[in-house]
């Protein structure tokens, strides 16, 4: 008999994640508020659940791949399903949340009885697909070793980055704001050669190879050259990431100076109706600052 | 009978460039303000000379690897070096100028009938060392072809970024502004992983490999976690670049928020009392904002 373990969240991240957990020959029970999501988990062998509680159901995992902690929370208390896992059952969160919503959460697990473990992934689609995730885990050694059996299919850079729930928070949340930043600085650069006239794909071309070159610039800088390019990852979702980077900031009590600038380059090209085009449209709001648009 | 350049400007960059001429067997007149820089030239097989003048009598290019713009000026000018080079020669400004300085230099070598080219440099110590400089030349396309017999054997990748003189200037500026942000966001990053108690040499592993890596986050990173690291570069070189870049802007009409907060993060490292230490300690600013000293 296969083992079950219980998954939340089959957007676009969490369908191909589910579906290699599926690949090992697990049994799936899975949970979206989309029907559609909720179908395409079905027909990659998944087993179709009409409630979190349903898909908890005496799973011995319950791995959470939801948008947000409030999304988590609704999930495992509000509907019930952390009391319908097994009772030695390990829960999993690998949403995106901040290290103080990882906390309360663990804290709500470990009172049910149930072990935590906190465990944000980079690596988006893509990475999701190919089961080439990072995951950062913060948690028991004991429990990210137990967790193993369900992350190794999902990622090929495990991290355990500390004993506390929160700390794989952390982590992810450090490198959002590196990731926000380097976007929105390459952005600031950028603009600045248009003002003054350059060849901005020459000057991505030298920067990239440059002591001035990030992951980001290299990403993102020929889409920010792009008039209208595809969409990969919106503003919107640094105007979300980085605000959970100054919550983080705000709680730990650490002063976030460039983060904090950053985000407001985000909000304001999501303010002048830019919120869902490519990210690295932030280029969009130093134009408009700049009188270049 | 060898050609004759002039060099002004001996310094830790420009020694080791006016040798790799020396190499190429150019008769290489070469001028510091510093008796020793002067010696090591001549040790090195080139043409010691008592004054800026002195070295540019008779030559057909003039190289400028002095520390600012105020010293081209008063190389070229003052001291009368400009009028004592042969009528059709070329100088090529490689100092770390403004945009505006670099066009108010080519307007005093065009006016005195000499060819001008702006063309900062990037790569280091290391890099002049081995003739592996980026250099980034602003200026009339015949003139960068005609300075290619002096600027090849100092760096394998050169660039024509601009028809007007200052174009060099600028895409090194903007180069500056990243590499600065870079080094001051990764501070930013590590300073708030050393008040969440995590482990910043991990965290440091992950980052480099993730979405969130910087040239400088890899370069400067390890530096960074060491209390007194060895100073390859210090805080009061970015306190000057950064200077340079915001004063760019200014002249461009153009905003640098983030820059401009990334040099307040290295200015007051250097009010600490941190000016002369690694450029990675500007986390020091950031361990002192956060109470974490």
């Amino acid at each position: 008999m296969s083992r079950t373990i219980a998954f939340i969240g089959l957007g676009a991240m969490g369908r191909p994640m589910a579906r290699r957990l599926v690949e090992q020959q697990f049994r799936v029970q899975g949970f979206d508020l989309n029907a559609e999501a909720l179908a395409a988990h079905a027909a990659n062998g998944g087993i179709a659940c009409s409630s979190a509680t349903e898909a908890a159901k005496d799973a011995e995992a319950l791995i959470l791949m939801v948008v947000n902690a409030a999304q988590a929370r609704m999930a495992l208390v509000a509907s019930g399903a952390l009391d319908a896992l097994r009772p030695d059952a390990l829960v999993i969160l690998m949403a995106t949340c901040s290290p103080a919503d990882a906390r309360e959460i663990a804290g709500m697990v470990e009172k049910a009885g149930r072990r935590f473990l906190d465990a944000p992934v980079s690596g988006g689609v893509v990475g999701a697909e190919a089961g080439t995730l990072t995951i950062m885990a913060g948690g028991p050694k004991a429990v990210f070793d137990a967790a193993n059996l369900y992350l190794s299919p999902l990622g090929d850079k495990l991290y355990h980055v500390g004993e506390n729930a929160g700390d794989g928070a952390m982590v992810k949340t450090i490198n959002q704001l590196l990731c926000g930043v380097h976007i929105a600085v390459a952005a600031e650069a950028f603009a600045m050669a248009e003002k003054a006239g350059l060849d901005t794909g020459l000057l991505l071309r030298i920067l990239g190879q440059s002591a001035a070159a990030s992951w980001m610039i290299n990403n993102r800088g020929p889409r920010m050259l792009e008039i209208e390019p595809e969409v990969t990852s919106a503003v919107d979702i640094f105007v979300k990431d980085l605000s959970l980077v100054l919550d983080a900031g705000r709680s730990a009590k650490v002063a976030l100076p460039i983060a904090a600038v950053a985000h407001q380059m985000f909000l304001a090209s999501s303010g002048a109706g830019h919120g869902l085009a490519d990210d690295s449209q932030v280029i969009r709001a130093y134009r408009a600052l700049n009188g270049t648009v």
